[in-house]
Parts: C-alpha cells; structure tokens; sequence
C-alpha cells in the first residue's frame, strides 16, 4: 500500500501534529470543532523528507495527489481551480511540528492569471479587489517562491503611489493596480528569465516546492540549531480555499490572542486592518485598529469571535494565537495555535489557569520555557529604545540579560572607572583569571574570541553578569585603546550596549529595564520542586556567589573552584612564590601563606551554605596561568618575587605547554606536589572545624579532585587528604565526617568508574572537559571550524551548550551504571555548564544522577527544568 | 586456615615460579630431580605483597614461620643457626617470576658473629676461611642490607692490601681478614650509629626485609616499567644454607651456560674461580678461568657438571644459565634458569632445538623476544669500543640503532654536510615537518624535546634512522651553534654517537657495527607467519618506505600519511598558496599545483605494492603547520607569496590554535574545504588508474579519512570522495574498485562505531591520538608530569608505548565489536605506534583485528609478536 502524504481537514485532528504540521493539525481540529474554516488538505511532513531523500524532487505520485486533492476542495467549495467563471484561489502555507520563523510563510490568492483575475473581477463585481489580489500573489511568488528581492516589488508600488499621489495602498484604483500587475510581470521576466507562470497548477507545484525548500534555508537552519529542532522532522505544507479580507469595506483580516501575550493578563488581545490581506496587518503600513475597536465596527462578527475564541482556549487549555478573516462580514478562522508569550506572561497565563481550575500544577509547570527565565532573572532592554539602537555586530549569547556603559580595555580601568562612579563595559579578546576583579565590577563583558565556555563566558554566567563572546570581526587594540566593529571605532569611555541572551552588540547606551521575579514565579517554582526528583545545585566560588544561589533555591554548592581564590592581588605573589620554588621546601612556605586565605574563603561559603553539602574542587588549571606573560608584567613581577627577569622567563618557559588543555593540571598537580593537596585540605577541614563550633552546625565538606582518569592517581592524592584531614580532625577532638569524590571528565573515568567509585565518596561529571576529550576538540578553538559543521548539518547543535547524548551521554551513562554497581552509596551530579541547560537537565534525569549544578542565575532554569524531566519520565 | 608463606625446596616445583619466584621453582625443581642442591627454603611473593600491604612491616606470624622453617634446615642440615660448635650459614637472595636486575640480589654467610666465626674456624681447622667468610658477610650485610656506600668497604680492603704489600685478596692472611672484621664493624657503627647485628636471628629478619624492600628500589621500578612487569607480583626470598667456594683450593665457584649466549653455538660456556665465593667472579678483581681449565683441574667434578648441564637443557628443554660451587671437590648446583641470550643467540638456539627434535617450530617462534630483533636490523655499537666511550647524557630510546656522526643544527647544514659526503648527527631542540629532508641523510638524530611518539621519534623509527629524544638536560644554542650536555660543550663538526636502543649520548664517535640477518631469522620468521593470525602491515610515505616494508615481510600499507609529501622544497610553496588562500577559487588552484606530485607520489607507491592493500590518508595536521613561525622565514615566505609581512602574519595568527592538537586538522580541514579532499581522491585514484593500466594489476586504492567523530561528517566528506572517484573511474572506462574508511582515533567515534560502520569500508585505530584523548593528555606535555606517576606507581609504563587496556582497550574493542555488529565486511587493523609494539600486538590479536600496521622495521617485531599471540590464545 502506498503511503498517504495528503489529508483533508476533515481528516485529521490536533494529535497528528508530528504528520501534519502544528497549523494543519489545529486546521483540521477546528474544522472538527464545527468551526467555520475555509477548507483545504495538508501535504505531509512525511513528503517533505521524502523530498529530500529523493535528491530535492516532488515524487510525480505526490504531485498527482495534490492535484486528486485540489479535486476534493472543489467539490467541498463548488469553485474551480483555474477557471475563470468560478475560480477556486488557495493559500499555500507551511507549517511544521514546532512553530518555526525563518521558513517560508505564505502565498496567498494562488491560482490566479490574466483570465482569471478577469472571471473574479466579473464574478464578484468588483475589479479592484480582482487585480488587487493578482498583484499581491505576483508579488508574493516572486518573493517568496522565486526568492527575488521583495523590495524591487515595493519599490514599483511606491513609485505607483508617488505618480497618483496618494500615499495608501488602498486609494490606488482597479486601473492603477492592473498596470502595476504588468510591471510585475515585466519584473518578474527581467528577473527570472522566463514569463510568470500563468498555469495555476504550475503555479501550485512550484509552491509547495518552495515550501519544503524553505525547510532547509540558512535561516531556518539557525533557528532549528537555537531551538534544538532535529533537521529530520520536516514541514508540511497547507493549501486551503482562499477567502478574502480585502473585498471590500465589509472585509477584514487580523489576529488576536486570547490573553496579553506580554503580561498574561486575561483579555483577547489583538488587531485588524478592514479591507486588508494577512500580511497587511503585520506590514505596518498602516495601522491596525485594536479587537475592541471591532465590537463597535461589526458587533456580531465580534460576538461570534470572542465566543469561538473562548471556545479555543477551553478546547487547547491554553491561551491561543488566532488568525481570521471576515469576508463580506462573515468570520472566518484561518490559524489557532497555542500563542508564543513573554516570560512573565507565561508563568500568570499558568498559574492562572491553575487558578481557573482548567489545568494541573504539574500541567503548569510543563507551561513554562525554562529558559525563558533568563530574561526574569536579568536585566532587559527597553523594547522602544532598542529599535532605534544602532547594530554593530554580533557574537555569542555568551551570558544573559542587557547591560549599557563606557568602554575600557582592561580589568584595572574596569576598578578604576568603576570606583569613580562609572558603568562600564570590559572589552578584551579574551579574558583570563587575572581579570577576575575587572570583570565582577563591569555592567557587562565583550569579547574577540572564546565560545560558549570561555573564560569570560564561564564567569560572566556565574556572577549573572551579561556577556557577548566570541565577537570574531572585532579587531581590537589595545594599543590605541579603542575597537573596530561593523565599520565603527569605539574609543575607551564611549559608550556601547550588550545583549548577552542574543549576542547583539549596539553602539550607545541603550536604556534597559531591571529583572523582576513575580508571585507568580514562586508559586510555580515550588509546583516546580515538588515534582523534581533530581537536586539542583550552583557552582559558586564565594560567599556571594552563594548566597544568589541560594536566593535562586539552590540546595547545595556542586562546585566550588578554588582556583579563582588565587588571583586577587592580595594572593597572588604567595601563588607565584609557590610556582617559581624549585624545591619542596619553598612551595611549602609559600603555601603557607595561602593558607589563612583560603581558609577564610572557605569559612565564608560554610558559614552560608550551613548543613547544606558544599563541594570544595582542588586547584585545576596549569600553574603556567598564574604567571605574567607580557614583558612589562615579568619585570615588574620578576622584582616581586626577588628574582632575575631571566629566570622567570625559565620558569616561563619550562611551563609552556604545547596543548594546556591536555596538559599538567587537575590532579596531576597534586601527584607532582602534594603539598597542594596538604594545603587545601588544611583549608577545607579548618574552615569546617571552625564554623561548626561557631555555628553548631554538622558540616561535612566534600572534596573533590579534578581530572581523575586512574583509580591509583585518585588514591595517592587522596591518602594526603586522609592522612591531613583525620590528624586535623583528631586534633580538633571532633568527629566531623568529610567525603572524598572526583570530577569526571576525562574518559578513561568513565571506562574505569568501577574501579574509582570503589574509592570515590561521589562523582561530578565535568561535562566540559568530557565533551572536549570525546569529540578531540578544544572548545577554545572549536569556534573556528564548526560552523562548517552547522552548515552542513553534521552536527545539529553545540554539543558544549547541550550534552551530546549520543556520545558523551554514553560514557556518562557507563560511568553512573559501573559506579552503582561498584559503590552502591556514590552520589552522582554533573558540574560542567551542562548542569544549566534544560535538554541536558532532562538527560542527566534519565541517566539516574542525583543532582545537578550550575551557575547560580541557571538555578530557576535547572529546577523547573529538572521537573519537567520528571514530570514526562517518572523514574 | 593461614596462608602458607613458607616452602622448604622439597615442597615446590618449576611450575610455582609465581608463588616462589623464578630461583626457588628452579631450586625445587632441581632438589626434586636428585641434583645436588644444598637445602633451603623459598619465603613466597605473597608474603612480599603482604609485607607491603602490613606498612612495611614484616607479619610476627612470618617472622615466626621463617624460623620454624630454619628449623627444618638445621634438622636436615644437622647443623645449628647461631651454633658455635657446628654452625649452619645461609645465603639469602631474592627471586621474582621475572629474572629481574636492580632488585638486591644476595647475601653470603648470614649467621656468623664473633662467637660463630671462631667456631669455623675450629671446626673446618681453616681460621683464614672463616674470616674470610665473615669479612665478605659484614661487607655485603652493610652494603645490600644497610645501603652503606660500598666503596668505603672496598677501600679499607685496599689499604689492607697495601699495607701488607699484596695484591690479590686471596694472599691476606687470616689474621689480616680478622684485623680487616673489626675495621668493617667499627666503620659499620660509625655509619649506622649502632653495633653490627651479632644475633643470627636479627641478621635474617634483616636480610628478608632488605629484599622486599629491594623490589621498591628505583633501579627495581625502572626496569619493571621497561619491561612491563607488574608491581604487584612481588619477590620471593629464597634462604639457603651454604657452601663454600672459599674453604681453600679444591673449592671454588662459577657460573656456566649451555649454549654459547652471544653466538647460540652449542657448547659449555662459562667461567669459574678457585678460593672463591659467588661475587668474585664477576667482580673482576680476579680473573676467572673458562669452565673448559675445569677439565684439567677437577675431572671428576667437571664430568659431572657436564652431566647436569645436559641433563637441565634436557629437562628445561632450553639453554640453562647455572651457578654452581664446589666445596672441598665436592659440587653443588645454586641456581638454574632459562638465559639470557642475544637476539642471534636466540634465533640460533631456537632454531637449533628445532633441529635437534627438542622443541617444536611454535616453541621455537615463543623463544625469542620480539623486541629484540631490533638489535638484528640496526647497527649496534662495538661493544669494547662502547666501553671506552664517554656518556655524556641520556634521553629516550626513541628509535633504536646506533649511529656516530658530526654535529649539525639545522635540517639545511644536515643536507649540505652530507652532500660534501659527512656523516652527520642533526640536533635540534624539537623536530618538525620542515626537518624532514635533513633528517632523511642523518645517521642519527638528537633531540631536547619530545617523548616517544614526538615527531622525531615517530619519522626516525619510520626511516630506521636511530634517535634519542627528549634529552631533557640538554641546552641548545642554535646561534653559538652548539649545545651542552653533561657538562660538556659540544660544537657545530663535533663527532657525537647515539644509542638509540638505550638512549644513551656519547662524546665521540664510537665504532659500529653493521646490522645482520641470518638464515636462523628467515626459518623462525617463517615458521612465526605460519603461526599468526594477525596481518601485518607497514607504515609507509614514499615508495622508498614501502619497499623496505616488503623486504621486512609486510603484506600491506596500513598507513600512508600524505601531509609530509607536502613538505618537500618544490610542494611546500603551493601548499602554502593553498592555505593563505581566502577564496575556494584560489584554494583549488593552489591544489591543482600540488595534484600532480600527489599522483607521482602514489603511482611510485602502488608500483612497489602491485595489488596488496594500500592505505592512504588524506591531509591530517593543522594548516599552521605548514607556516613559518620565524621572523625571517616569514619574510621571504610573504615575498614568495606576494603578499605582505603582515597579510602572512595575520593569516599565521588567524591559525594560532590553544590547543593544536584538539583543534582544525583531520577530517575537519575537508569539511571546511572539501577541494583537499577531491584534490587528493583526484591524486589517488588517477594514480591507481595509470599503475593498474602499465602493470596490469587489479589496484584497489583504500582512502582513509582522519579524525572523524560521528558519521555524518564521515559521510559528507566521503560523498565528495565517491563523486569524484566514480567520475574519474568511468571517464576511463575502467571497473576499479576502491575503499573508503576512518581512522578511528576519537572516543566518540568508538562510542559510536555501529553508525560510522554502516558507512565505512574499514577502520584503522590511531592509538596514539586515542590514547591522547582518553587519558587527557597531549603527548607532547605528558613528559613533563609522568615521572611522577611512575615513581608512584601510578602508570607502570608508558600508555604511548604499551596500548592502555584497560581504557583505550576498552573503547577499541566497542568500537570492534559495534562495527562488525553493523557491518560485516568491515575490515579493522591499527597503525598507530602500538602495531609495533609486541604487547600490544598481542591484544590486536585477541581484540579480533584483522592487522597491524606499524614502521618498516618493526614489521618483524609485529609478525613474530603477532605469532605469539597467535599460539597463546588461538582464536
């Protein structure tokens, strides 16, 4: 049996949406409901593929059922396609499973050419709106069929209106829109070779080809690769009987959504234009009137749509997104879908129908985007003031929300500038640990080079500071003190705007507004935490990062990287005193002055985080970081530490690295020099000691070593950790518990997690190393070859925004099944950037971890993330 | 039930070598076989692995059982521990299941003291022996059990020596050698700060916890890490009373082979010392006489030792190395075992036991170690010239060899001082593709940098061109031209030599020896290809490559890299033009320069290797690499080019990468630009075209793709691949048929192996970069961090070298079995350095590959490891 690729409406219903497409499901949907909508068929997101898989062709079986369809939707409408006495016109329509801009939207008044616009003209007696029609189908094939610039269209259309001198579409004539039509049929010709199609079967075909077409254009690609959309699922396409809004005075279009799709706020909401087609009224030359207005204009038509918008929103259980059309005033419905809404209007629109008893809690939950919480959680832009900023360039969201400020270059006239009052924004090429202090004192970070975890990305994430990253065209230089982007120099103290959830960069100070967190967000919060079954932990370097987190409901730190404590000015000579000793000795001296530091640090997040588990990371990146590496700072610093410039280029010199990524840190710091180790577990268990007695309270810190990838380095580092920790313990006449734990991130941990868990208390899967090591590339360089990849679809998304399953997600998945069985009381959690991410939240839910943790603004994301993983896969 | 630590030689057997060590089997095992063995008891590896595991301790109940165990021997004996009257003395030595130098290796005479010694005395009426005994027991107690300096004992001797106005030890008197005890005893407690241990009881203990110790030493843990033995087996001790070769001038000792270990020639071996113990015989203060003077001397004893040594190779069924000591005319056996041999030693005697029906062929093929037909196919030096030789440093064996030459600093002088007929030595600080030419006429080459897969070591092994590497001490001034190692400044013209079987660097140049193969070599070969099961390919670049390969007996190409043909003084232009290309216009015509020498490379290779497997992989490392990065290269280079000095360093900077090898390279560069790849499909399959067309022969080009993690940029790299092959095949009317396959050398390609299968025709394992991502180390960096983890015991050898099994041995037999699960007509081999490494061939074999692929010269390593492998584990 062949397959069937079309469908009536009458056909289908609001299940069928992966076949149909999201708008041909609700078609057929309200079509079933007794809804007046003009009817139509759906060619299958299955032809689609099969496009594809056919090497970019319409199956001649495919293009012999459009027509046996079109035969049907004659019946239904008693009008003919192509006929000139009583001509059937179509919309052609894409639509796919999720909502998706970026593909081809609409043809509209399909199945018109020079007889029968003629027929129309004489059936309907009115000529005008015949040719007005016409000219808006040339122009839309052109356009979007043809893919011809639209603007030579409208250009034509001005002219037309300049020469009669009326400044409306509308105030043309019948007269003036038939010349217009030869125009764009002269245009057309010009422009594509050949005469405009005048077959409407051609016309059909070619359509739907562009149609499915569109599915894998640029835009669409980007969009797929933003929202994780796989490039398998396809469009469908909708023909559908055409009726018409601009047939006159007593016609309309327009769309309406049946609550405030920016606050939420129970009302329909929408506009219309009268005598207008769809795309009129979103065009913006001319302006729509509100719904309300309509009541006044044609009370029953109002009437009989609030009745059926009510009906929708009943039917859907939530708010609707409708487009109509009212043709000799009688209402037509061409769309429902559930509408697209702002974060804030998304939590009152569900907790709202909570409260109007129409949904669940749980329901509610699954109703909000996690990420859409972001743009809650962090300043945004001004809409207004926004459209009228000037574009520079664009780079990655690299951490979320809008900041404005001055321009300075670098992380010392960061402080300084900021000390004087001023906001400001750091701009680098990279930032590195040494711009720490610089970075937590800017309103926002922009930088050349570096992707999604950068440096600077990493960071801005956790302090909830807005980041652009990875602005590859921006020249910088230092130097002059001033930046090149979108052909404009910025000077340092000129002011610019970032927008770290798009990546934009504007020239200016664009006025933002601040993030607000409503009732409503708590009250779906806790529906949130009551249905997770994963915990959802922040990474947080201090006491303040520690506090946010726990302000956004994290239950614990998961990660706690103690080399960041390293670079304040105060510590950093002990560090590179410790670095530049030859002898054992000497790097004990100098560790010993870290010690009252980090012990004091750690005092400070115990003192916040209480009973609650705080995972303390030893020192992780190569030493080489600490150390200057521009000639002024090696002077300078060389002084410092009392030694010649020539010996701590040496130095230098003997820590380069061809690849740092892969090279001497992690633990293979501590099995070098475990005095390290000694040290920091000094720190950790001291710090505990005291806030316990201070406080009462029974802290069991947790220390985890990183880079882990052999049972043996992880139990000769940890022996130093026992060994000081139970002395220190004894010592104290305490007998506080502390746990022992590694990071997984190299593969070889995964392969081996058996033999490790045996000795490991718990494991943090350090997704972003893992992924580095499992794919062979550094994320540092990455940026550089894989939008090539993106391009040609041989990886769908960045597999360092969102855990790939299909790879890392099986050596994580090994390592939880061989750490079970080994050390059945191993908890398991993910610290990598992963543990923000809601897709990831859902796999790491399905791989069985006990929790995850991520940067404290992330919190709100991975709880209701966490739910919803829950919510759809009990476990 | 207690373990039973203790094995008198009755009790034991030669198939207990683990639990008793290697000396106790065979002790037992002569003792059972009615030779005269003096009596004894083996102190088993358990209770060395328990003593490590007690903290060092020795356990009371062993203490306790070691004494029960003495007891034995008294009754046995009929003589007493500690007894004045009639004393019982014991040797102690270890033994692990490995013959292993570097471990302590004996006591002599253990249980003399002041009271005993002067019951010897009495007791054999030779006070002279006595005191001998005991001088030798308190020289060797302060020195194998205390470490005291053993010089300090030596030089007492001499002054002794002097003063009595004699040369030889054997003319001190007894009253000297008493005068000599209590100047060793009062140095002794000078040294160690308490008297010399007079109770028996004490000297023992003492003694077995100096050789478990010894097991820990580091000259113990090196030489296990070279030779793969595990540290957790353990040594034995084996107790035993004593003879004595030292009571006057019928006794003596010596040791003896069967077989003539240099040369393999049959017939006693070995040499032997009248008045003598143990170590005088190779302490060289004495000149011992050949085993054949025995003749004269002892007919009677030497009859019966000729008896016994048959009897053992007869029994042993394999050359027998014996230590023996004649006590009063009487003999007694000390030891047996399997010897050491050289390589043609080996090869002889195998080869000669076949002969004389004594082994089987499979037997002979396991009696020879294939590592050690490296010696065969390089020079070796002169052995008394290597005496003579001054060692100035050393580095690792990176290809073995010997080589002598001039010292030169640049891959140019190397070029031009060969050209003027001068056999060079080219040193550098690290070597690059740039090299090659000047590394190609080197007789040896000398690095500061890099392990054993760096560049150097990978293209001199390749060449057969001996190399040390990563001389780490060594200082290179390239401008003074010179370099300095062990205290000596060595010039541009100064003759050094290079052992690079041992790493060793001499001053001078040291005579070598031509390598040679004998008629022993081809049988055993012979016989090892009947055996295995594994193929075995070569790694080669260039014809000439491919030629020694086959002359080595390889049956294939299991990996030709194209990227060093890109080197060559007349490619590396258009190479260049290539990659500062910004257009795909000006990249492909850039590529057409290089097609025609890609094609001549090619046809040159396919003509040496007629219709057995090529594999050929297409462009690798990243671009840069093919930059210049000195200041004045890349001023002539832009020249070259035409461009500017800063056009060329903005494109040099525009390729900078963080971490190299994570980054654009492999498979990466075709999907950024896939005119490489149809340049060098073009290349390969034209050039099979035309040798198939000249020959005849039926050529089967196989193209690998490097670097691929998931299967669809395999696939869409593979696809331009097929377009162009198929095109250029039909134009010429031909039926060729050619293969398309992946290296395997990311962990994501092995987790997903099932897909990447379905597509690809063959995988090759590239281990080294495998390896590389799955411990998360650069092999370049790791150098710097891994003596670390070999002090603690943490890695026991080097995973570049020996293939890791436990991590990537897992991800390679997933991706084999995930492989063959989805593809069935896959082929799978390896090329990375591991296919020549005997271990690792060995887990090839039982991993299920059909080959490995390793350099020239280790193709006969890899067929005889391949046979053994074949003959442990059949499959």
């Amino acid at each position: 049996m062949s397959t069937k690729y079309l469908y009536l409406f009458t056909e289908g219903d609001k299940d069928m949406r992966n076949l149909l497409g999201g708008k041909g499901a609700n078609l057929a949907e309200m079509t079933n409901a007794g809804l007046p909508v003009p009817q139509g068929f759906t060619v299958t997101t299955e032809a689609c593929t099969r496009y594809y898989d056919d090497g970019r062709k319409i199956a001649p079986e495919i293009q012999e059922a459009i027509f046996e369809y079109m035969g049907k939707i004659e019946e239904i409408t008693g009008k003919k396609f192509g006929d000139k006495a009583n001509p059937l016109l179509v919309s052609v329509r894409s639509g796919s499973r999720a909502s998706m801009p970026g593909m081809m939207d609409t043809i509209l008044n399909l199945g018109l050419n020079d007889e029968v616009v003629e027929g129309l003209a004489a059936k309907t007696g009115n000529p005008r709106f015949a040719y007005d029609s016409y000219r808006r189908f040339i122009q839309m094939f052109s356009d979007v069929v043809m893919e011809q610039p639209k603007t030579e269209y409208e250009k034509i259309i001005d002219e037309m209106k300049e020469k009669r001198g009326v400044t409306e579409d509308t105030a043309l004539t019948a007269e003036d829109l038939k010349e217009l039509v030869g125009e764009f049929k002269a245009r057309y010709k010009q422009n594509q070779g050949v005469d405009f199609p005048s077959d409407p079967k051609v016309q059909l075909i070619e359509a739907v080809r562009a149609v499915f077409r569109s599915w894998d254009n640029p835009r669409a690609n980007t969009y797929r690769r933003m929202n994780e959309i796989p490039y398998d699922w396809g469009t469908a396409v909708n023909v559908q009987s055409m009726v018409f809004g601009n047939s006159g005075d007593t016609s309309g279009t327009g769309v309406a959504f049946t609550r405030n799709p920016a606050t939420g706020e129970k009302a329909l909401f929408g506009e219309y234009l009268i005598n207008a087609q769809g795309e009129d009224v979103v065009a913006g030359i001319r302006t729509p009137s509100p719904i309300s207005h309509l009541e006044q204009q044609m009370p029953e038509v109002y009437k009989e749509f609030v009745e059926i918008a009510k009906k929708l929103e009943d039917h859907y259980r939530d708010m609707q997104d409708m487009e109509f059309t009212i043709e000799d005033k009688k209402l037509y419905m061409l769309q429902t879908r559930s509408g697209k809404r702002t974060a804030a209007a998304a939590l009152k629109v569900a907790v709202d129908l909570v409260d109007e008893g129409m949904i669940t809690e749980k329901e509610a939950v699954m109703r909000v985007e996690p990420k859409q919480l972001d743009s809650l959680l962090h300043p945004q832009f001004d809409a207004t003031a926004l459209k009228a900023a000037k574009l520079l360039g664009k780079g990655l969201a690299a951490s979320p929300g809008a900041a404005a400020g001055q321009v300075v270059f670098s992380a010392e006239e960061a402080a300084s500038w900021h000390a004087a009052g001023k906001k400001i924004i750091l701009v680098r090429l990279e930032t590195s640990p040494e711009d720490i202090e610089g970075m937590a004192v800017a309103q926002g970070i922009l930088t050349a080079r570096g992707g999604m975890t950068s440096h600077a990305a990493v960071v801005a994430r956790g302090m909830g500071t807005c980041c652009v990253s990875g602005v590859g065209e921006m020249v910088v230089d230092y130097d002059k003190k001033q930046f090149t982007l979108g052909g404009e120099v910025v000077k340092e103290g000129d002011f610019i705007s970032l927008d770290g959830s798009t990546g934009n960069v504007y020239g200016g100070a664009v006025a933002t507004t601040e993030a607000s967190i409503s009732g409503d967000f708590d009250r779906l919060m806790k529906w949130a935490d009551d249905a997770r079954q994963l915990q959802v932990y922040a990474n947080a370097d201090n006491p303040k990062d520690a506090k946010q987190g726990s302000d956004f409901g994290s239950e614990g730190i998961g990660l706690c990287r103690t080399e960041h404590m390293f670079f304040e000015a105060s510590r950093i000579k002990a560090m590179r005193e410790m670095i530049v000793a030859t002898e054992k000795e000497a790097r004990e001296k100098a560790l010993e002055k870290l010690l009252p530091f980090q012990q004091s640090d750690f005092e400070g997040i115990f003192e916040v985080m209480g009973e609650r588990d705080v995972v303390i990371r030893f020192l992780d990146p190569p030493l080489h970081e600490f150390l200057p590496t521009e000639e002024n700072d090696i002077k300078e610093i060389s002084a410092e530490l009392g030694m010649t410039v020539q010996a701590l280029k040496d130095v230098i010199a003997s820590l380069h690295e061809f690849n740092p990524m892969m090279g001497h840190r992690g633990v293979r710091l501590s099995v070098s020099y475990p005095e390290i180790a000694v040290m920091q577990t000094t720190a950790v268990i001291k710090a505990a000691l005291a806030v316990a007695k201070k406080t009462g309270k029974k802290i069991t810190p947790q220390i985890m070593i990183p880079l882990v990838g052999e049972v043996k380095e992880f139990r000769f580092v940890k022996n130093f950790v026992v060994e000081t920790a139970d002395k220190l313990i004894k010592d104290a006449g305490s007998d506080m518990k502390y746990e022992v734990g590694t990071m997984i991130e190299i593969p070889r941990a995964c392969l081996t997690a058996d033999e490790i868990a045996a000795e490991a208390d718990f494991f943090s899967f350090g997704t972003n190393d893992l992924t580095q090591m499992t794919f062979g590339f550094s994320r540092d360089d990455a940026g550089k070859f894989l939008d090539y990849y993106y391009e040609n679809k041989i990886y769908e998304s960045d597999p360092f925004a969102h855990l790939d399953q299909k790879g890392v997600g099986i050596l994580v998945e090994m390592a939880c099944k061989k750490g079970r069985a080994a050390n059945a009381k191993i908890h398991l959690g993910i610290c990598g950037e992963h543990g923000g991410d809601p897709t990831s939240v859902e796999f790491c839910h399905s791989a069985g971890l006990d929790y995850v943790s991520c940067s404290p603004f992330r919190v709100p994301i991975a709880r209701l993330a966490a739910a919803q993983a829950a919510i759809k896969n009990p476990r």
